[in-house]
């Protein structure tokens, strides 16, 4: 029996997962909306610290400066209220048709003024409130035809946005970071940055790429095929992990985001373990103290009290596999086997302490290459292990 | 008639491609294996400009010095005899069982000792013949599982592992550059560097990644359902496109190194548009002007008649392609459909010149959303057009 | 230049292709809704020769009898006018939100006995249309929990729901196939008959499967790495192809349904030879004659001429390629690649006429397994040939 | 803490499976072969009760009958010794050259007589032995190219093939009967018989189908993003699941052959579940009462006490899975969230008994519509008892 969730785990939720309504591709809504701060209390009510919002999550597209800050005020009152920080705000640049091909990168430059102009506001808006992070989704920055898209203009035009929105939190002196969130395709047939490694890429070459860095997703990961705890520890090394989305996939298919724990496992008990536990032989290596942010959907065959089920369901998981995850680290059987499998070696620099190159390639070394090509790694034994903590 | 290929159109193939002789998971070879020069002898013969080679597709591992130079003296005097470049070599860190942990990033530190010096090794090989390009793939670094790996480690060792190389190559002021091939997985299950985006990621985080870009192949990317073009496109705004590698591939499964043009066609269209071509409206933008390299296997159901046949099919589909996309281009109907659809205005910045964020914001901007959310883009007969120049 | 569509193409049209207005699971919809007369009269007008639909594409849910018929009427002499045959009809069990849990095999028997009864009054309107198949997608039949179903149950529920349908159409007499329409998953998590196999393996349990038969979508195939033209053969090897579905796809992803052949185009190359040439060695196998339906989507940044635009692509891109496959099958250097392929060996069975086994094992058979194992069966020359056709 | 295994749990290997010596697409074998009797007595010692082998896991290729025989008999005496039971056995048609295009359906036929013929000698042996099973696995029945086939020729030679071994079997009275092993792709670039599915349609075209029915592999059908439970659950509705393998996967990828539950461990809990409860609501539904059959690769960084370790690691992981799904089942919360959900309604026929359809169609029948769309069918509730139950 897992331990209900207490504010010190960070719990956060966007008011979009438990406020999804189940319209998909092939159906309409089986749920109905609920006002925003009904989300945030129930929210609380569960044990989450923390709540994150797309503006239009919250007010509509449309709404004028008044409608917006009443709205807004009236759901900062019932966060405070709750005990709820609203720890993340981020811009919905994809659900209104002018935004169907881009809000940085649309061919139309007066679509990508006017989408620029909804983020730049926005952010005020997330400094107002006290966030920390400004995610940014590009979700229909992409392209399904490799003809109708300058493709160094797009990666030109995305640059100099998130350099002009960087920009100006600097000026602003917003204690505010920005949170790129990778996904490959959906709803684009191609999207921009499609992971974690291209969002990586692009910061690089930013003029205000200090302050830019990455909200990875398990799921839209794992669309690609790729390991999401792979990801997460690249991110780390190049200390860009700002944010983290759990949710459940399976696979390259649409993206389904399930509850996190539902879609791969093992994969998410050694997400956690990186997250609880940090990296086994790298004491000093980057950690990430970030909220632990679900973005799943409650299924639509659910009603609204299978919405909250699932929302408790998200927290309970995660709690249950940090546990798990404390366990096997703590375990002494599970030393040895990462001892055994050379694990703790790897943080060893491969040239010793002030080896130069030439002294190096000078070295007589004795090596054994078929004892070495022999020795036996127990891999799959100490995956057996971590699997029987899991399930044991 | 595609006319022949000639050496301007720089073809080159791997030595390995060609002298694949069929081995797979469930099979042996069904092709005997020749002598290296016997491969290039008739890929000259065949119009190639180009071979390319990693050491042990010539000398055998185990090779003592006195070996190596009289193999590797033969394949190159065969090599100029038949006007043929080196133009890359490569090292072959995952063969040998001892690399069955990865060259840079196992666990065992002696082994990876050993493959840092196999790997330097090979850097003054490839030097002394000439080439330009030194590729690394590491096939081998990676995991099955999610606890054999100290992941923060593995990336430490993967950037001393190019750091230590790179700086070598500058050391020794040899006139070669790295170029990084991404892969998702196989042979391990997860492989770092999985894609183009993590490649150019860690390059960022390198001491000297000035001389360390990317060389994408085809299939690798499509294997993670990713689009080829599109990561060439940022391989090349981050100007680090260094060589490439074209085949084919049906998606998400097994590497399968079809000829180019065997997978995806339209897409092997748009990337032979962007090679030959450039990018429509950024006429400054990074060209690539390097090999074009083929890295495919010569189906097993074929024997040695195939193999060429196979071989002549790469330059033939992409001549063919590339006097379809130059005539594409050149069709005033596509240029007038290019304009239709924006193509062109999305290298125009979004802000104008000298606009600061201050004055964009202040700017009470005329902007119709219903308008410009109803504007047709016409994409798809855009990509009607391409298609019928493909097929017409 | 491609000639003109004519009636004798069969080209047909679902009117929800045409009729998408773009909504997806990220974006509202970014064109409005025509009446479904306004498709059918511009489709005639861009040279289908059929349209089809589901009930809800034409009257709404909701619509008692007499709107019901109303409007049917109305689009009946519309189509009756235009010269358009109402050739398939199909049943929406999928957009109301009471099909959630699906139609035929929701764990709810009131909404199975809703969903059942919906099937058969629109199997009375497919019959009184003159329809010849009435396709059934099970869009909802499936899972995204393994805990959520008895799958046993699942497929007696779904075998009873087929059954009884199709011995209602053989009790009225009506002149009517039913054609399964497989999909691996989107919107459920798992839809139950994911393949042209599954579909063929339930067929075969049931009662009154022999009016039973397939509706294979290319794009359905695709999205689990299926090659869809071995799909067709198979559904032909089991005199199941009643009607098909033609799109684009790329590969394991969401559902994209792009213009037929702005996908994988090799394989839509010889998907369209298989429906224009049939099997190249055995002239005597079943063919599909039924109507060339198109089931895509026009992508949702083009506006209404961009729709046309799109309708028109799919014929022109069918058109194209039944040309380039008969050029292809024409060809006497293909015909000898053929047979030097050994492609018309394949006819021939493999024991002889009135061999018996027990004579089969007793003969002396002279086979000189490494001349066979040597054998190059020069696949790459006979795929690049086709190429050739297919770009030259 | 898991109990031993014990014979009764019918677990069985094969020969193939510990004997893997790691050579893959790019490496050469990191262990050594041993004679086969050596892995059986070992895996007796670990707690198997089976073994299954290919012919040439056991005997060379080209052996003469009396070194067959004496090899055979050899392993036959050390099964007996060890208390192993030889419940399975296969052909191997992939690995000799001459199988490169087939062989069944290779376009040579002096190829498919020969392969026919080592099929048919081989089912002798099997017979012999007291398999009850013979595994036909055609991994090198499909094409790269849909140039290089007839297919329905391909299908007429499969369905020829099949039938002859099967003919021949109850001929000869053999207890023996075929389980066609699915897979998608690897090493052929489309395999015939792709998935569950497509063997079940398949089997209903055959003449002798009675004695031929299903060996789905967990991998293979993962590799097409499809659920391997849902298709037990459609083989067993078809009365064909005569054999399982089990291991695991990380989806659409090249086959990893990983311990079973080292992929997709939900749904290892889930197929467990069917396998030793059976489905919930239809106790009389067909069961699978065969051998737990193990078709994994012991990961090649693992040297021979790693193999022993990964052999257990399958057994272990099965019985921990079988005793959480006990548990599972027999949780009264389970049990009422079951019911909640109407799992156990699915199992009522749609129809009331002796319900005609035209009595149901006349019925007037009360149904709110509006209140079956609320329904909350709890199904993520439902999982996440699973869940807490797996991880709890």
């Amino acid at each position: 029996m897992v331990r209900a969730p207490i504010p010190e785990d960070k719990f956060s939720f966007g008011l979009w997962t438990v406020g999804w309504t189940g319209t998909d591709p092939f159906g309409v809504n089986t749920r109905p909306t609920l006002d925003p701060w009904e989300y945030s209390d129930k929210l609380a009510e569960l044990g989450a610290w923390g709540i994150t919002f797309h503006d239009n999550d919250v007010f509509p597209f449309d709404a004028d400066d008044a409608t917006r800050a009443r709205i807004v005020g009236k759901l900062k009152d019932a966060a405070d209220k709750a005990g709820l920080v609203i720890e993340m705000v981020t811009t919905n640049t994809f659900t209104h048709p002018v935004f169907k091909d881009g809000g940085f990168t649309s061919n139309d430059r007066s679509v990508r003024r006017f989408g620029l102009r909804k983020v730049l506001k926005n952010v005020d808006l997330a400094a107002s409130l006290g966030a920390e992070t400004f995610v940014m989704w590009g979700g229909r920055e992409g392209s399904e035809y490799d003809s109708s898209k300058d493709f160094h203009a797009a990666f030109s035009r995305y640059k100099e946005g998130l350099d002009t929105v960087a920009g100006y939190i600097k000026e602003k002196g917003y204690d505010l970071r920005i949170g790129l969130e990778p996904k490959p395709n959906e709803p684009r047939g191609d999207i921009f940055l499609p992971t974690i490694g291209h969002a990586l890429g692009l910061i690089a070459d930013l003029e205000n790429g200090d302050i830019v860095g990455l909200n990875p997703e398990v799921g839209h990961e794992q669309m690609a095929g790729l390991n999401y705890t792979h990801g997460l520890a690249q991110a780390l090394f190049s200390n860009k992990l700002f944010h983290i989305d759990l949710n459940g996939q399976h696979g390259p298919r649409f993206d389904q985001d399930l509850v996190f724990g539902h879609g791969d496992l093992i994969s998410a008990f050694f997400t956690v373990d990186l997250l609880v536990n940090g990296f086994p032989g790298s004491p000093d290596a980057p950690r990430y103290t970030g909220p632990v942010h679900f973005d799943y959907k409650p299924s639509r065959t659910d009603g609204m009290a299978g919405v909250w089920e699932s929302a408790a369901a998200n927290m309970e998981t995660y709690l249950q596999l940090a546990a798990k995850a404390k366990a096997f680290r703590a375990d002494p059987a599970v030393q040895e086997a990462l001892k055994l499998s050379g694990v703790y070696d790897l943080a060893e620099p491969t040239l010793a302490p002030g080896e130069s190159v030439a002294d190096f390639l000078a070295a007589e070394e004795d090596f054994d290459v078929d004892a070495a090509a022999q020795r036996d790694y127990h891999y799959v034994n100490l995956h057996q292990l971590a699997l029987m903590h899991l399930i044991g």
